[in-house]
């Protein structure tokens, strides 16, 4: 699997948002699904995020949407709004594309979602650290 | 409430996606709860979707992207195509849209989000009405 | 099951709620499943729905609630939006619940939930039925 | 924003749950999206929460309700579960609303919603703290 | 990609459940998004519907009570029913994985899986077709 | 009810899981609401997951594939995936259920799924603890 095309174009795609996603990938999973990164790296990064037709920025802030929509799913949230920020995706985009979740999924998700983007924009240096979480 | 500048940024707003919209949504709602209508014009629309800091484009995709992964959201879903096809979004955008949503919601959240898609585009004449439905 | 003092205690609470309902299950499922009326009438309405603690009104609000931020169950809706009328409910607090599912789920919930209301308000001669439909 | 009718509206019915509610909003969104606590403040607060129609405990048991059932919405079911008791909720009238929510969202639900109710319970000293977590 | 090995495994796993399913799928697609029926095919059937370690009666199972717990895949539901009695489940099977999401994920969601089910084993001649829906 | 037929069905399928989790229970909701314990193992697990028509194995495997799914009962899952292990399911068939999750809930909760199921694992003894978490 890892020689073929897709593999290839899909590591190259979760390269641009996280050099490092592919080998922490690995590493996690070994012990119990080792196939599970190549899944993960050939199918959707490899056949689905790098399709044309839509560019990549817009891509990850869809895909910051629906999971702040969704809810339950906090560690991808994390890693998919600190990947658009490294494809050059705008904090201010990030913040808005949040906010307005809670037009759809209403202001829990809205405001679960804004926690977890403060923390990655603190990580990142975008925002200060302050001392009241 | 309906003369407030909130008001009628929310109603501009709306009016883009759909012309029809805000009369449509009075009409439906009058007899049960006459609020409504002017409560989705005056914060969703005008206090939140009509913000700057992205473009109304973007927006509506990721609107799209947060109901396909719901999927509990037909009727709003099948609104918000139209109105992203109004503000200019191509259709291809919307289809890459709905199918990356089958990475983080999964296939039948995609699948039905497409199969009102389909809908749509028939209904506008961007695709062909077949028999096979 | 049925000589239980649970399940008579269920049937009970179900008929507050409406008198035709338990036949109505049992019938619906007499073919597939022939104990899932009963489990039903037993365990929600017997051993749940039927403590104390919580005035009936107030509990079917909250089922009102609860059933509207789902928003995947709409039959039910539906049913208990009728049951909470038939128990004494006020039209204008069941339309409250529903619109304040706005704030925690999301306005395509609530007007989904709301749009059952109307029908459910409509078939009960509470408001007229329209011809917008 | 702020000197708005329904900003002070909303104030009031957020000060009524949790004086200190208010404050913690707009530090905590601060730095990230520092209009995030007013529109908080002045649409659910505001312009929902603040309606006519049903009053306000019921409206926080009906809210107990829908975050339990959605289940995704830890930190907002404990506040509203503080803020329920803080208007005079009883303890028993919070711990049906959950339990009932076994019927309609499931097991799970009801069981990781009494888990937060209990961890409020204690910091109220309703119940003990004990030494089993 | 209709040549490669994982979609060959694909198709030889959808055949399985249902003969007419991949060109259904095909020309529902057709028009909107030709490839997403082969992305179906591939990576859901023949990479991960195909793995060894669970025999496919428990994988189809295992998707019904998935499929019913999440309450919004109604198509999907009817054809992986309709699919695992092809492949030999037992219809008092699907029943019991049905009944049992009661548990999990709520009473309306097994109500709504076993209304499904029931037309299911309808069509299929399982069980008669009655006069009461 | 603890001298019920149905409730000694409950506490010996419970058992079968796991042999502390009945007492646990009861001492965790002992002082919010001690019915709690009581209900959980009479209903679900007395009149439900003690039926005939579906092995035991089998139905773990359709609760670990709801619970992934639904994504936001992670000790409920961890638990599931314990009595799993417990009655004899194969680490592998755990591990496939959970991926092909993948499929109808999207990768997030697949992913959330197996971290758990790894962490599971890693106390059971199954695979080794690493130090990469």
């Amino acid at each position: 699997m890892m020689d073929s095309k897709r593999y290839q174009a899909g590591l190259a795609r979760l390269n641009e948002l996280d050099p490092n996603a592919a080998q922490h990938l690995k590493e996690t999973f070994q012990a119990i699904c080792p196939e599970l990164a190549d899944l993960i790296i050939s199918f959707p990064f490899g056949e689905v995020l790098s399709r044309e037709g839509l560019d990549f920025q817009t891509r990850e802030l869809a895909t910051i949407s629906a999971l702040t929509a969704m809810g339950n799913c906090q560690p991808q949230l994390a890693s998919h709004i600190k990947g658009a920020l490294h494809i050059g995706c705008q904090p201010q985009q990030i913040v808005e594309v949040i906010l307005q979740t809670a037009v759809y999924a209403g202001f829990p998700a809205a405001i679960n979602g804004m926690t977890i983007a403060k923390r990655v924009f603190q990580e990142s240096g975008i925002i200060d650290t302050d001392s009241d979480d």
